[in-house]
């Protein structure tokens, strides 16, 4: 595929070519900042997950800030990132197959990587694939603690699990994975607050368990954007994940932060142009389903009220423009706020990096599309 | 980023590592005989649009098979597809900005090449890139026949548009787009007839118009897998872009189709594995929002009635299991049928293309995120 912007460097925001996605190095620096902040103090290590960013880049600067390493969901994934400098990867995933299993194993060789387990039979995998390679694999319990996604069940199920990680020659317990996905994204504090705290009596629960069976509980890791001020305090949660907060969208905006919570900002854009303006009511951007990730909702406009993105297709966004408000015209470039920021980079192979609308650099995608 | 399936040729699709797009080669064959059995004796071209593959050897072979050409949204997959041994590609996209239209007028001198227009500004700053180029460009007018997306009105707007197009001295006016997108998926047989008769009567008007002005009006083109049999019966209509039949996708599965008209199947699947099966009416796939489009709909799990695919996030795929169904267990494979197939297809590097179950070859999606 061409690269489209390899000529950007130095160029106004404005001449970049479009779609393109667009990062503020401020407000990316400044994120960066706050979480650094909001962490210290607070005896919780910091493990961004790199699947909001794919990007070797933006994970050393996030270690650089003061994170132990990072983690990412796929073994592809922790391929990409190892091979762009990072020495730490959590894979916060339970991984099957043979292929997957002696790439994660082959992986061990060259950096600290571990790993997710919710299956006794899986576990065996693991410490066959770990032996074949002659390695030791770091393997967490994941606890269903409310999302009901993967997971064991807290308590005695996964003690039996932890007892067989412990017993296997190849492997390493590790600790207990204890996200709760779908509260990150609940929009008020209250239900956020009962949700974790739920979450957390679960993982206490199994800690104490594990411990009395004299088997050590190291980690605790969890969270996300959306919760891990509520992770940090819980004293049960030694780790915390949180990705969003690098780039912000659409829909986290839309949650209801606490008070004396960090606030982060939008750092991440998508750069559209106006390739047709048929009508004083209607505008259409050259930024459609393949540009913007439309799953949680449609992108929004940037700072241009009165100009609603209103409809998708695949390579269209059409635009609604309110009466009395200056319709943007003719190959006006505008930038969108996506409605969810992992699946939108995933669409890229390349970050168009600015700074005060000036293109300061561009940074691969490096795990595009390593979804297996 | 790895090639995931760099080693896969001639190991049996239960062998393949997942996520993974697979195309069944005896189901896309047949569709391809189909659609050139349908358009025989019609009178009418077939150009199918090829940003449902973005793939050059998909595009070659339905050139193979009858088609004049292919269509494509973007000057980056035009180029794509050129430089993959397409000789003949209409952009159905106005095309606004310098560097695109740059790019659009160098391309012209390697192949035929024609873009759209619906808006005088546009054309003009087309005349002046082909000027530029040293090339003359073919411009088709949009007309907006009812989908409200780009495209000027028809009748004497269009009309004006054209004299400006075919006044342009490195512009040759070629006649009329007018493709009512919306109407594909409309799922009633009734409401597409009077959605394209309406459109049919708008293209009419309009070339009457044109010529009536002394300007020819060589082609009108539009049409969609949901509409083309309409589109090849009305008498205006001489070129056709019909693109998802090739593959087909979840959403035009709900179509209800007429008697008499091809029907085509399913050969577009996605490949997931059972990654975790933590309770007896639930499994989690290793496929989720970054391995299949939700735009148009949840993936659908192919021939495993019970087996529902009841919610994605990034990475995850959460499968309800019905009472009494006997559940996919840990490690298998299941195909999906995607949502929508445009969108998904452009989130793989390649299609891993199969003929009973066996891989016979692997083909890159040339212009996957070609979105400029």
């Amino acid at each position: 595929m061409p690269p489209s912007h390899e000529t950007s460097i130095g160029i106004a925001l404005d001449e970049v070519d479009t779609p393109a996605l667009v990062l503020d190095l401020d407000a990316l620096e400044r994120n960066l900042q706050r979480m650094a902040d909001a962490v210290k103090g607070s005896g919780v290590r910091l493990r961004p997950h790199a699947k909001s960013h794919k990007c070797a880049e933006i994970a050393r600067a996030q270690i650089a800030a003061g994170a132990v390493g990072v983690c990412c969901q796929k073994v592809s994934e922790a391929e990409a990132l190892v091979a762009g400098g990072v020495a730490d990867v959590l894979v916060t995933n339970e991984i099957v197959g043979k292929q997957k299993l002696a790439r994660l194993a082959r992986l061990v060789r060259q950096a600290k990587v571990g790993v997710l387990a919710d299956d006794a039979g899986n576990v065996a995998d693991l410490d066959a694939a770990a032996r074949a390679e002659g390695v030791r694999i770091e393997v967490l319990v994941e606890i269903d603690v409310g999302a009901h996604r993967c997971g064991i069940e807290p308590g005695e199920p996964a003690l039996a699990l932890a007892r067989r990680i412990a017993a296997s020659r190849n492997l390493r317990f590790a600790g207990l994975h204890a996200y709760h996905g779908s509260a990150q994204h609940v929009r008020a504090p209250a239900q956020r607050r009962a949700a974790i705290a739920a979450a957390a009596e679960k993982a206490t629960l199994t800690k104490t368990l594990i411990e009395r069976a004299g088997i050590a509980c190291e980690t605790v890791t969890g969270a996300g954007t959306g919760t891990f001020m509520l992770e940090s305090a819980s004293r049960v949660y030694n780790e915390i994940q949180p990705g969003s907060y690098v780039f912000m969208d659409a829909d986290y905006n839309r949650n209801v932060w606490e008070e004396g919570w960090p606030r982060f900002e939008q750092s991440l854009f998508v750069l559209a142009t106006v390739m047709s303006a048929p009508a004083p009511d209607r505008a259409v951007l050259d930024a459609g389903l393949k540009a913007s990730s439309v799953d949680s909702g449609l992108p929004q406009v940037h700072e241009r009220p009165g100009v609603e993105y209103a409809k998708a297709s695949d390579e269209h966004g059409v635009l609604k423009i309110s009466a009395g408000t200056m319709a943007p015209t003719l190959g006006e470039k505008l930038l969108l706020v996506p409605g969810h920021c992992d699946p939108t980079v995933n669409l890229y192979n390349w970050f168009v990096c600015v700074r005060k609308r000036k293109v300061e650099a561009l940074w691969p995608v490096t795990a595009r599309g390593a979804v297996w």
